[in-house]
């Protein structure tokens, strides 16, 4: 058993938008992703997810307000809350949510991916 | 709605093995403890549990080996293994667990807390 550096994970991958998974407790999966640019507005009503920043800045756009979170902080958007993450420089996150959250919750787009990688 | 910054909460309290309740999310607790010295070993039946260290050095002493835990790493005791926190300086850190979880499981310690602040 050995500790996981989110660091060295996200060394792993370049690709924005496409988070891998890392580990997996209690129904719940940690992943870890690359941003930058605009994602789209979209929900989950069942799951609660969280966003927790390691690097660059996180702009979480919601229909009445919007979130900044920096290094070192994380967000909770609870569930059936529109949610748009955007990021203007490249930002790494740590996500947390139940296993089988659909990547782009109520809406299908060109990008929206049906399974998540392991690293 | 704002983001959580975990050093900003972290200066909200100074004792140790005291953790306290920053979130919660899909049944499970988001706890940040301060940690010195060593804890007792112990191990929870039905409950993973995330140690993420912010700061110091975290040795999470198991049966048969010893994990090491620094800054930006996170390790998941897995259900039923028995641990023992440990850290020779004051080490911070985020802890991620079913709402619920027995702070020190199966074992009953003068320090044992029943519920946890929150902050």
């Amino acid at each position: 058993m050995q500790a996981v550096n989110l660091e060295k994970k996200h060394d792993l991958f370049s690709e924005h938008w496409s988070p891998k998974r890392i580990g997996v407790l209690n129904g719940q999966q940690i992943l870890l992703a690359k941003i930058q640019g605009e994602f789209v507005f979209h929900k989950h009503d069942d799951e609660d997810e969280l966003f927790m920043v390691t690097k660059g800045r996180l702009v979480m756009e919601l229909r009445e307000e919007t979130v900044v979170v920096e290094p070192g902080e994380l967000f909770v958007v609870p569930k059936g809350v529109e949610h748009k993450p955007t990021a203007e420089e490249e930002t790494h996150l740590l996500l947390f949510e139940p296993l089988g959250t659909k990547h782009t919750g109520d809406v299908q787009a060109d990008f929206t991916l049906e399974s998540y990688e392991e690293l």
